[in-house]
């Protein structure tokens, strides 16, 4: 028998796809699943993009450069420049999602046995591409009875060893929604560069705040060279099976380092270009559509959620995702109850437990992370299935 | 100042890529460069590919399933039986290129510090995963004047320790071209069952053997539970900006683990799954034409190159490249001449530096590798520029 790595055994399996099965035996059951545990919006990818993929005459589909094609990334500095982000086009690395985005980041600045900081709930797989890089997450919990802010600066700072290299936020959050303020921004800044460390910010979901405005880490000035942003173009065009993010920072070692990882990789996907330079070109009332339609499913699923008995879910100030806390004893179960063993009105509805998104053993265990991907009425649909399911469910608390 | 990972400083920078903003300069001076330094054919796309793209009509482009589209799997388990290997559609991961394909395989199967054998000359980027995944390269040279083949099997033998857990071979050769035969596969099979290793089996280029016959590492009865293929549909198909490639393995074990740093980067990008499956019916003389053109160029080439004056190329048996030793003190120093300083008739020729494909410092100082990717008539133009300029090089031995 061979034996496969250490890495390899510690690598999670995604808490959302371990539960593909019992979704797959549930729809072969005659039931219609509600996804609600995945962030695939419904909404169409814009026909500019798709119409720039059929239009490219090119003969031979050829490698990129490996940074990404040069006219896609001079385009991207008038998209940053909107909001707010001065940078110039050599400061931007094209990636393979915002995955590549993230592993790029920890190999190119941390080395094994090394930590990075991050506020849990977090996205789950930070932890998979921390265990690809050999790297340790610390988590610093946030609450969901504060609606899941930054922890307090002091909680952050105890938590900084020898070893920290990193900070990680995802600003707006995906679990949580929640969209950090400029003042806890200004707090992240000043320790970074209190204990010289990197703030990684992952901002794929930049155009989906609802009522707060956004404040990027690549508007700080005097931790500018501290900062790598981790992109994605996946959620803001509904297009996530293009793969193409970005990583961008002025910090110019930071880019001469991760771009030989990229040549490593040799290219970012050929026709993901093509559909995201499109895209720059999109009228700006594309946002503000896309963003109203969010807006109505956010306000649809935490009122529904808030009516219900024993339901505490705080308001989300962006992404699409809301964490919400059940009266229920443990939401792996619960999760898996609903696509085995409920259903109401021949549906039931598929949700992330919140136990994959916490790095503390024990946290999230009556959590349930909700995107609200799909339209509202499919959403108040999955609310009266869930509405349902909490009263019978066994392991109600 | 922030400090880079030792990682990022360890990275090898591209040996090709390096001389880029040479190639560049000399193409601004106004000479035509002849790009014999990368495997980026100038043969087409098969139309039936870009047509299916075209023809896609999905409105919304989503994620995939982590190990590629079920469709496309399926298909796949066809292709492969064309080629005598027979598997079932759940032993294939799609990748994103032969790239990650090599990247997962090593970090599904060594830990850091484990050891993977490489015969040398190899693939430069073997080095660069290896040094993301945290594990040694082991080189065992193979020479010019064998032709390139594999080294004696007691040379192998003799590199194993108790952190070897694996050996990886490229087949057809990447760079040198050479096509291993099936006693030499089978001398591989033996060891790895002796010393329960995971052979790596690249087959990239295993439509493009001229002559011999190609026995791929998955045909085996014995070890197949040693063997990871790893394949790429980037020069099978002149498709390399599609990113595209698999990992397919009879070993279920390696296949759970890699699906779980496959789910983690979440699914292979969408519209080069499209083109790939659209690909598996492309009629069988797809390949015998294309065939034939790699055999026309490579036979120039190499005749070419052994008229000239104390210049010696193997002939190589598949893949598109061959490694020629010449009379110079240092191909880094004449590859950047080449660029640099030496124009024929307002042409020059770019070429990629043998050492760059060595894991043995001061291994291949005369060797340069040619990918013959380009038609014969732009061969043998960058032929009578080589045969130029070998005769007023300054660094001539």
């Amino acid at each position: 028998m061979l034996p496969i790595s250490n890495r390899g055994s510690l690598m999670p399996e995604s808490p959302i796809r371990k539960l593909a099965p019992l979704a797959e035996a549930a729809k072969q059951k005659g039931l219609t699943v509600y996804h609600l545990n995945i962030g695939q919006p419904d909404i169409a990818t814009p026909e500019a993009m798709i119409k720039a993929v059929k239009d490219n005459i090119s003969p031979v589909i050829e490698y990129s450069h490996s940074a990404g094609n040069d006219s896609y990334r001079r385009k991207l500095v008038s998209y940053y420049a909107k909001h707010s982000i001065n940078i110039q086009h050599s400061d931007i690395i094209i990636t393979t999602g915002a995955s590549e985005a993230i592993l790029f980041s920890f190999l190119g600045c941390l080395d094994v046995g090394d930590e990075v900081i991050i506020p849990e709930p977090f996205y789950a797989n930070y932890y998979a591409f921390a265990v690809v890089a050999g790297i340790k997450v610390i988590p610093v919990s946030s609450s969901i009875t504060d609606g899941f802010c930054l922890p307090a600066i002091e909680e952050i700072e105890a938590k900084i060893t020898s070893r920290t290299k990193a900070i990680l936020i995802c600003n707006p959050n995906n679990p949580t929604g929640y969209l950090y303020s400029e003042q806890e921004l200004k707090q992240l800044e000043e320790l970074v560069i209190k204990y010289n460390l990197y703030l990684f910010a992952d901002e794929a979901y930049r155009e989906f705040c609802y009522g707060g405005k956004h404040f990027s880490a690549l508007q700080f000035n005097e931790a500018a060279q501290h900062v790598i942003l981790v992109d994605s173009i996946s959620k803001r065009y509904s297009a996530c099976g293009l793969r193409l993010g970005a990583i961008v920072t002025k910090n110019k070692l930071v880019i001469d380092t991760i771009m030989k990882f990229a040549q490593a990789r040799l290219s970012p996907p050929y026709y993901a270009q093509v559909a995201a330079e499109a895209a720059i070109d999109l009228p700006d009332d594309y946002f503000v559509v896309t963003k109203a339609e969010y807006k109505n499913r956010r306000d649809v699923l935490v009122q529904r959620l808030n009516a219900m008995q024993d339901v505490y879910c705080p308001n989300p100030g962006g992404a699409f995702y809301a964490m919400a806390k059940l009266p229920i004893d443990d939401c792996d179960k619960f999760c898996a109850w609903l696509l085995n063993e409920f259903s109401h009105n021949n549906t039931t509805v598929m949700l992330a437990p919140g136990t994959g998104f916490y790095g503390t053993a024990g946290m999230g265990k009556q959590e349930v992370r909700f995107a609200y991907v799909l339209n509202t009425e499919a959403t108040n649909a999955a609310m009266d299935c869930l509405e349902a399911a909490l009263k019978v469910y066994p392991g109600r608390r």
